[in-house]
This record gives structure tokens, sequence and C-alpha cells, in this order.
């Protein structure tokens, strides 16, 4: 199978074969999330997408390293920007100390994607863990000729790059376009031209987060840890590096530069980038209130959702889109997705149930298989192979009804990969499972109430207040209003 | 109530009332985990210790900074020791890289702790990240006098460090007696004195983990991590410093001289050591056999006990001794734990339950109140607390049993008590949700089975084929043998 794998390349905006650089191995580097805030949706699209990677290419037999970093350093958004960096902010306003913010958020952003049933990356980084990495490869591009300290800062000489390499041609711009498009907005920046960019900046007496350097003291740009941290772990030259569309430029651009300008040679094979979510229609913005965060929709507590939505359902819903394309999420989407994932799960389920017959079948189990592989192999089309899913819950339940049949072979082989779809690829099954001991036990309460009720209505009221007495032994208290029965859980 | 807690100091080997360095603030750090095994159940009593200490400060009114830091560098177990740390010997056997092993063990380690329902900590510094604090930390050391370096490798003196301070003064040692039991092991140390311990160690070949220094490549000593970690986020002196009873000696004693050397002041106020826990009367060791691992407890997959026993029966197991006794873990024991933990927990449901009268009650409240923050007073002493509550308990069933009264004011102070001892302090019961969920699925069933099976004596088989059915429905399969009927779950 795996010889047939494509993945669309950002770098050559092509789709191509999948070819690792070693054989049976591969190294993906996906950026993570600054951890100053509550992980938002957008970002978890991102990381379920890259786990869709993940985890294929563990099916398929490789074996993957897969870093993604945390990055704790709360970096200034723009260079020229002199003021308190992000994590710093926060910490401030929290009044707590930055590596507080880092903890909180860090385990919120865990937390998180454990409720999505991601899988953890193998090796999970931290921007102030390797500020010497990022010092010593400071060092490397000054060596190389690509980098100029002044004023305690070191920065990035892009013009002098782009001379002998190209800068812009992941992100497609023009170098030219650049310099007409970028102004230095309050002109006492210390850069040689506007397009440079910090690897090390100066510490202003604000800044909380600083480290003694050759430079003096101050931190690493916001760029540096990805090169510093995907090389040390995964080497110079590795197979997919991913991330969310937003950071395509400038973010992984200036990768590439701080790579080729010490390496001489591309860092990445197989750029990937994940598209953006919008909620109902309009970008997710925090100023205009358009904005929902994961936890909101589980507990359903938030203004945007009339009700809550299982992590299961979302993921399924995000998995009903390829990851390149842009994906709105709204109320009737993830309502459909519901009663879409509740039919894909009864289906499996009902797979341990189904007797097989000596009868033949209307269903082609190779067929359909060789279409699921080929959905996944063209570039991991989620959306395509849930489709086809859907093929086989039809004719599972057709089974089921007894309006068609399949022999013992044929179950065994649509069991395997039915589950190997659902569970081990898309992840959507298996370990989700306090929500399912949740759903359990509903099912059966719900079992016990109207055996009660039906009992009241055949004046069996001994069996129907040993119901109610047992219950309520353990916690579970009913009350009878005039038209039905609450529950109360203790 | 802060005002009379008192806490055992290793340091003077005397119970001293506890009064925070600075108002309401409380800086605690706890030496946490080497991630390079899965946690063992001595270091989670250590952990659930701390915990208990963390949160009855919190309760007090305190704003606690807890750091716990990870050590992820795989640290030699003796200066002699040239050959591999213990990360990268891991790494080699599992044919991963070390910061794999790093993420797979923090993993478990924090997927352990919360199944015991502990907070996390405020920071979790690791030592990987923050190798430039150490550097400057042996920097200060060496302009102070006290560290010499010889061969890329810096040692601390030992000897000179005791000719104006005291080293010793922790451990109870003496500095001759070491001297006289001390011997070098291979003859080939670079050590001045065998007594001195490393603060640089020069990598050899076969290091994985090493980074730049001004003394070479190397890798930081066993015990300048905390000094440097504890000192960059609670400051120079802060109040608590906590961490099991084999790290007394040398490792705290080390963390002492490290601090001392650089800042003249002793860096703790108050020492507190967690004691041992043994299995079946005798030490834990891999190598006899004589371990259990907290999983294989909560699964039950072990040859030591014949049943599994919920982590938070454990927990409450552990919390029966007080933190500096020795405690023995056993079958016989656990057994007994879980009808104490299910007996406290039964009881704090009931208070949800039980009627108020307006007879005077027989229990006085602000007696036992009392008695239970003096209990929590006298150095953590949670047994004593424990037993406190199951008067409490006895009470609670004879007012259930209507055998005794309890007044509405009565019962509103009884249960905001009885609810912060159980849940906030001990941290015994509100977020094991998932087991119990469980527990509450399984004791719905039973009511179910229960009902099937004496509508089969009544010969009401339509009810009992009804219950079959729609158990069959929902996914769990009732299967009737000669004497008892088997459920299976899907």
């Amino acid at each position: 199978m795996s010889s047939s794998l494509t993945i669309y390349n950002s770098l050559s905006g092509k789709t191509e074969l999948f070819k690792s650089i070693s054989p049976n191995k591969v190294g993906m580097y996906v950026c993570g999330p600054t951890v100053y805030n509550n992980v938002h949706l957008g970002n978890c699209r991102t990381f379920i997408s890259f786990d869709l990677i993940y985890r294929y290419l563990i099916h398929l037999g490789y074996k993957v390293r897969y870093v993604r970093n945390i990055t704790d350093v709360g970096h200034l958004e723009y260079d020229e920007d002199q003021g308190e960096d992000r994590i710093s902010k926060k910490a401030r306003s929290e009044s707590i100390e930055p590596m507080e913010v880092v903890q909180k958020y860090t385990i919120d952003f865990h937390k998180t994607l454990s409720k999505f049933n991601l899988f953890p990356p193998s090796i999970e980084p931290t921007a102030t863990g390797h500020i010497i990495d990022q010092i010593e490869f400071i060092k490397k591009i000054i060596d190389a000729g690509y980098a100029y300290e002044i004023n305690n800062s070191v920065y990035f000489d892009v013009l002098k790059f782009n001379k002998k390499h190209k800068y812009g041609k992941l992100s497609g711009r023009n170098i030219e376009d650049l310099i007409h498009n970028t102004r230095d907005l309050d002109g006492v920046s210390d850069k040689k031209n506007p397009q440079d960019f910090a690897l090390w900046k100066k510490a202003e007496l604000i800044h909380i987060m600083k480290w003694p350097s050759p430079w003096g003291e101050g931190f690493p740009g916001w760029h540096l840890e990805c090169s510093a941290m995907s090389s040390k772990y995964l080497g110079d030259k590795f197979d997919i590096h991913g991330g969310g569309m937003d950071l395509k430029f400038p973010h992984h651009e200036c990768e590439i530069a701080q790579s080729e300008s010490i390496n001489k040679v591309s860092p990445v094979k197989y750029w990937v980038h994940a598209n953006m979510l919008t909620l109902n229609g309009k970008k997710m913005s925090k100023s205009t209130g358009n904005n929902i965060l994961p936890g909101e929709i589980f507990s359903g507590k938030n203004k945007i959702f009339k009700k809550p939505f299982k992590p299961e359902v979302v993921k399924f819903f995000i998995m009903q889109a390829h990851y390149r394309s842009v994906l709105d999420i709204s109320e009737d989407a993830l309502n459909a997705s519901e009663k879409g994932y509740n039919k894909l799960i009864s289906a499996l389920k009902l797979l341990d149930n189904i007797n097989p017959s000596k009868k033949d079948t209307s269903f082609n189990f190779d067929d359909w298989n060789k279409k699921c592989y080929s959905a996944l192999n063209d570039d991991f089309n989620s959306p395509v192979l849930i489709a086809n899913l859907f093929d086989a819950v039809k004719f599972i339940n057709s089974v089921n009804n007894n309006l068609d049949n399949i022999s013992a072979a044929t179950l065994i082989k649509l069991k395997t990969s039915f589950k190997a779809f659902v569970n081990d690829i898309l992840g959507l099954y298996g370990n989700f499972s306090s929500s399912y001991d949740e759903k359990k036990l509903k099912d059966i309460l719900n079992i016990l109430i109207e055996l009660r009720s039906s009992s009241r209505k055949n004046k069996d009221f001994e069996t129907s207040d040993k119901i109610r007495n047992e219950l309520n032994k353990i916690g579970i208290k009913l009350e009878d209003n005039t038209d039905e029965t609450e529950i109360r859980l203790n």
C-alpha cells in the first residue's frame, strides 16, 4: 500500500508520490501551540489532521518519529514591537509567573487533545528547553555569513540570502514585492532591511523570560525554535513538516531560510498545511465574539450552539472535510455530523452481532477496501473514506435486517478493515470511554425507567417501588411529575 | 487556623510552628521523578503526601507556588560511573532516542498521578530546559571558590565548604565519618577528594545527551538542577522543600551546600521528607520480583494481589498512614481500606439525603471540627483526621437510621466541613469520575439482572425476555450458565 500514497506538497504546489528519505522511517515535525491561552478550535483542527496522517503512516508500517513543539517563549508578534511578549503579558494580567502561564495552558492543551483521542507525539520539545540549541544555530548562521549582530540583537539577512538561494519559494512570494510592501513601522528598527527577521532579540527591562547569550541577555526570535528542534531530533533533512496554513508565511519561509543558509539543502521534503476553520461563515475572533473553545462545545456552556456536542462528534465533523479545504462549523453541520457519527458507530457495533450465512453477498469487499485505501492514499482524503464507510454501513444494516447476506469469510475481512479505518486510522472510537460509559449508563437506566412505568400501568406497585428504592440506594432519585419521570443523579 | 499549623522539619529534627517567609504566600519545591521508567508506587506515595500538604495550604488561604521538576537528564548514578546514563541506556534498549524515552515516561507519570486525583504543580520545570541556569549556577560556585574544574568536569569542593559551613546538617552526617566511609571505587576519579560531587561532567563519546559549556561538552551533575530551578522560581530562600526520605542524603545535602556556597544562607526553611512504602513487609525491588506498578494494581494484572484495587482506594490506604511513617502495602490492608473507603463515601453521599429534625443532636459539631483541624495542623496527620471522619460517619449513619437527630443548621455545617476534608483536602472523591461511572453502571445493571432473575422465578418470561432483549440492543449480552448469569459488554 505504502508505495501508492500521495501527498500534496505546498512547496511544489503538486500532489506527489510519497517516498520517505530512509526506507520504512518517517520524520515528521508539526508546529505546536503557543501556550499563553486555551487552545483554540482552529488549532485543534490542525492537530487532528496531522494525527490522521501520523496514524495512517503507522498503519502503513512506517516507523514514525513525530515531533511537535510547545512554544513557551512568549514571542513578540512583530520584530518592531518593543513591548511585552505574549506570555509575560498574560502572566502580568493573571498576576502569576510566565512559567505558571505555560504550565496552565500546556495542561489545557494536552487535556483537550486527549479528549479528541489524538496520539501524543514521539517527542514534544519546548522552546525554553532548547535555548542552547538555538544559540548554537545562530552562531552557525553568523559563521555562514547570513546574519549580523547589531545592538545586542541578531538578524537574518534576507536580501543576502536571496542572492544565492530563493527566499519566498514556499509561499510563492517575490522578494521585490516584499520589499515594496514592507514598511518600517516606527523607523527605530536596528535592521538593515525591513524584510530581515530577528534570530536573537535583546531583552528590554520589561522582559521576564530572558537568557544569557554571546550577544547579551535576550531571547530567541520566533522562527528559530522550529529549525533548531526539528534538525536536532529529525536531522538536517526530514520527510514532512506540517502546520496551519497561516504559518506558511513568514514562519515556515523563515525556517527554510535559516536551515538552508547553513546546510545548503532545503530542510523538508514534503510541506503540508492544514486549512482554516470558520464559525458560522466568518473568521473566528475573540474580539467580535464569533469564537468558541473546544471545552465550551463539549460542555454546552456557550452562546453559539444550543446544545453540547461530544469530542468524537466534533472530530468526525472535522474528518468529514479534507484537511486542505476551508471548513465552516455551525450547529446544523454538527447536528448532521452527530447523526452520521451515531450511524457509523452503530454499524461498527452491529458487526460483532450479525450472523454470517452461506449465501452469496451483494457486497464486493475487495473493491470496497481498495476504494477506502485509494481515498487515504489520495492525500489523506478522509471525506471520501467516510463516504465509502457509509456504503459499508448501508450494507451492514441490510444484513442485520435480513435483506442481504454475508459469508463468514467476508464478515471477518469487513470487520477487520472497518475497525482499522474507524478506530485505528480515523481514531473515532475506542478511547472516548468516559462519554461512552455515560451513554451506556443512560441506556441501561432508561430500560429500568421503562420497566417501572409499565409495572405502574399494570398496577404492579411492588415492582415499581422496588426499582425506585433500589435506585435510591445507589444515589439515583426518581421524581414523578405529572407527565414524566425526572432523574436526579448524585 | 493557619497560625496553628505545625510541620516536622527534617533540618531541626523538630515539629515547628509554620510561619511562611512572606505573609499568605508559600513557595514549595518537591523533587519530581526521573522519567526513564514507569513511576513506581513509592514515588506515588511521596507525591500523594505533598498533594495533601499543597491542598491543605491552599485550604488555609495561602497562595502557594508549587514547583515539581522532571528529571529528564539521565544522570549517572555515581560520579565514578563513566558509562551510559540511565535515560540513554533505556533509549538504547528500546532503540529510540532519549527524548522519546522522556516523552513516554512523562506521559505515564502524568497519567498515573491524575488517576490518583493529584493537583498538578504550578510549575513543572525540566532539567534539560534549564541547562543555561545550571551553567550560570556553576559559574557562581566557582566564583565563590567552592568548585574546581579538572579535565573538562567541575566538582564541588566539599571539604573546603565544610570549613566555613557545615556539610551534613540535614542528614546528621559527620564529615569525618564520610571521609572514613567513602572509598574511591576505581582510583581513576579526577576529584580532589572522594566526598566531592560533580557539578558538570565531561561527556564521554557514548553520551547522547550533552550540551556545550565553558568547560566543554558535557552535562550537569545530579544535584544541580534542583538548586538551579528552585532558586529560579522560588528565590534564594523559600518555605518548603520536599521529597522522598531516600533523597535526604546525598541529594538534598548537596543542594544545601550548592546554594549556601553562593548565597551564604540556608535555602530552605522547612525540609519535609515522606517515608518509604514496603510491599508485603519487604522493600520493593524489581530484581526480587517484590514489586508492583500503580497501573498493575488498578487493572488487577499482577502476580501480587488477587483482585484489582481502584486508585481512590490505594490513595485512601496511603492517607491512612502518616507520611513520615513507613507504610506496608498488602492485599489484606487494601481490602480493609476498600471497605473503609466505601463506608466513608456512602456517608458522604448520605449527607445529601438525610433529613434534619428540630430535635437536639448528640453530635458536638464544633468539637469534632476542631479535632479534624487539629489533626491536620499536627504535621498533616491524615490518619487521625480519617479517624475523626469515621466518628462523623457513625453519626451520619445513625441519623439515617433514625437513631439520632441533626438540626438543619448543624447539617449544613457538617456537610460543608465533611466535604471540605474528603473532597478538597484529602482529594478522595469528585475527580475519579470514570471509575464512578463504571461503578454506577454496574450498580444499575445489577438491579436489572436481579429484576430479571425474580421475573424468571415468577415465570414472568415476558418481562425477563424483555430485559434480555433491551440489553442486547445496547450491546450488553447476558449468558445464563447453570448457576449464574454472565454479562458481556461490547
